[in-house]
């Protein structure tokens, strides 16, 4: 059985979503999950092999660094426990800076932002990363912004995790318009209703906030951020 | 690099989710996303080969439905345009009757609600399905409830794709306390702000939601829905 999801009459979009060992499932799954709708999700990692999420889920790449086509409207890049590694990876970084280079928007949900401010994409861009992670965004030369998504220019990113769907409706109401964007919210019945209101350090509170940042220091420690590529 | 989440003092669930051809890979990796903080996510399908979900993303199993643990705190099961045809699949769901009759808790987000149904697991239970699912419960033995997630005893189902993150940590609360779902739901950034109104039909309008009905039913059509196994 091959089941395509497509909307009829869209003009399809080319999207790079990187994948690396230990990046957050949930941070790709979101947006991939809207744009998946309205064009080409390309899963790219730097081989061929399935590619362990920090939650132990494994996808499997569509192709590689090098096969990953040149000229994308699209590059993704998630977050996730191995943010901290991926930031010292010549390859990927020179993979992000050459794509980033061309692409028509340069994104991120999470820890990604880090990343691309890693390979020199966000020099003087706001941004917005995972609430536990803004202090890094100023020293791989962005502009930190605390807001759910941050658009400026072709830079668009989205907070911790879960923003991700917010990001991908937001990315794809710009370059396919609104209606395509509500039409998707409705067939992934994108109405939230969290059961508690904690998810973010104000809502949560001090004590569960410090809870937070050390239970998620101790599975990866926030390193000195590497400076972003020349 | 490896990484496990884990919540230290957390006694470690036992959980089962299914995958099949043309599973929503959302509907997974939204209570995935918090369940593997508190357990092992077992990834369950016919073969260990990579099963391919409509969005096209391929996920690895990590065992065989013969190989799944036999007794299990969580049985769950996932929509998508795939849902129809493996209604009608004899092994699977015998699998599921089988892990179903001694599970704790008896789960599904969106058309997953329908397997279990055909797996005769909620003949007099209520439940939720995605919004353009709810007719087809009652022929198989469920009470339809419009509502985002549904507990009934230990049957607890969320409706479609995106409710998979609000029924995770409804889920959670009930078996490890609503604490470690509100650390969870922090972790996640999960204070979500959709950029429309259109997450329901009653939301979106009858324009819409007839664009979106017509266009999920050109995918797979819905099909007389078995009837539940004896």
């Amino acid at each position: 059985m091959t089941i395509t999801l497509t909307i009829p009459g869209i003009d399809p979009l080319s999207i790079a979503m990187l994948l690396y060992p230990g990046f957050t499932m949930l941070d790709l799954i979101g947006p991939q999950a809207v744009l998946s709708w309205a064009g080409t999700t390309h899963l790219v990692a730097k081989t061929m092999a399935p590619v362990t999420s920090d939650s132990g889920a494994q996808l499997v790449p569509t192709c590689t660094l090098a096969d990953c086509p040149r000229d994308l409207d699209v590059l993704f890049v998630p977050g996730g426990f191995g943010t901290f590694a991926v930031m010292k990876d010549p390859e990927v970084l020179a993979f992000l800076a050459d794509r980033g280079a061309r692409a028509g928007s340069i994104t991120s949900v999470c820890g990604g932002a880090l990343i691309l401010g890693a390979a020199g994409l966000l020099q003087g861009y706001r941004s917005t990363t995972h609430w536990a992670l803004h202090d890094a965004l100023a020293p791989l030369g962005a502009i930190p912004v605390k807001q759910r998504v941050v658009v400026d220019r072709n830079r668009i990113s989205g907070g911790g995790v879960t923003a991700g769907i917010d990001f991908g409706l937001v990315l794809l109401a710009q370059l396919r318009g609104e209606e395509t964007a509500r039409l998707i919210q409705l067939m992934m019945e994108y109405d939230p209703a969290p059961p508690f209101a904690a998810g973010t350090p104000e809502l949560a509170g001090p004590a569960l906030t410090e809870r937070a940042r050390a239970l998620m220091n101790s599975i990866a420690p926030a390193e000195d951020v590497a400076q972003p590529r020349a």
